[in-house]
């Protein structure tokens, strides 16, 4: 193992500093986040740093750059209240990096990288076409990060589509059938393989596979 | 695809919807997160809502479930201010889970599960013996969420080692290499293979994989 102090880190270029942070939280759940601004534009964008804060409620968080580097998602968010996150398979993954491009406002990536707009459950925001699962959600709280200038952002879930026929006797949804895709620091993207699962683990006995 | 309505989804007993709910935000970067508290005593848990949030400050949040049900990780960052996150292996993955069981106060779930604690760079918290991807944090926030009870962790990263045979040229861990897991919902895991990587994306230009 190498040792990579901080100050070691800080020394390197904005690039190598940016791939080697950005891997080392692991593999992400990146999604395309779709939302509408005030102008009626549609907006999408990917994100990767979503995280699951609870399930009664049923809240989803995620991380948005500052606003200068990252402006659309937030402010339309803000502003409509309600937004679909959407997960990336592998058959529209291509369209899907490509709105991490700027385009610039007026422009919807919708149409911009040719990905299409699914209009359902009378929701406001559209989902986005040919995604394995699509969630719906309305901002629950912005919390800012004074530390570096992100955003926290906080939404309850509304409405859920999913193949009922990949969601288990227990709930769980197989992500490994929907074809679910992870992301790996800024550009790298994996697909994931049944490894394991377990039984809820007891102290008074070892971890038991099922 | 099914449409699954919020009001539908909290009429399910809460292990029905918790598996739902945590799978639907998609493959978690699951970890074991190991801190000492104010008796001596180590302490590993594993963490799967762990997000990057920025590189310069290299900073890293994880989500903390409300004290009553997780109260031994928080109060040791807390009291103690460091802490260390280590990369789950396919080799040790049954001793990993097994650290979610409530082992009582006083017992080290290093010992109880049969994972070494690794000392080193005077860090005063040990690291996973055996994990792949290790990194050292001092605490910078802890944001109270009160929507749920829950907590946002912010720590700032101050070491990190990892076999410097797999960062690549430009910075990037190879996390397919190290071996790395993720979760879905609360007790499944799977391995990830690479799928495409892709140049910076530009308005003027289709996606390029590289």
């Amino acid at each position: 193992m190498t040792h990579f102090p901080i100050d070691l880190i800080s020394s390197w270029d904005r690039f190598h500093r940016g791939h080697f942070i950005n891997s080392l939280s692991g593999f992400k759940p990146v999604s395309l986040i779709a939302t509408v601004g005030p102008d009626g534009v549609s907006n999408l964008g990917v994100f990767s740093n979503i995280v699951h804060l609870g399930a009664d409620p049923a809240l989803v968080g995620f991380v948005n750059r500052p606003r200068e580097a990252a402006p659309h998602t937030i402010r339309n968010i803000e502003a409509g209240r309600y937004y679909t996150i959407n997960h990336i398979h592998p058959d529209f993954l291509d369209r899907a990096h490509q709105t991490s491009a700027k385009y610039p406002d007026g422009v919807s990536e919708f149409a911009a990288v040719g990905l299409g707009e699914e209009w359902k459950a009378g929701f406001p925001v559209p989902f986005v076409e040919g995604s394995p699962v699509q969630y719906a959600l309305e901002l629950a709280e912005v919390m800012p990060i004074p530390l570096n200038g992100t955003y926290f952002v906080i939404g309850r879930i509304l409405h859920v589509f999913v193949d009922e026929r990949i969601v288990g006797s227990d709930g769980l949804i197989d992500l490994y059938e929907a074809g679910s895709m992870v992301s790996l620091g800024l550009d790298a993207y994996g697909t994931v393989m049944p490894h394991a699962r377990f039984a809820y683990a007891k102290p008074d006995r070892p971890a038991a596979r099922v």
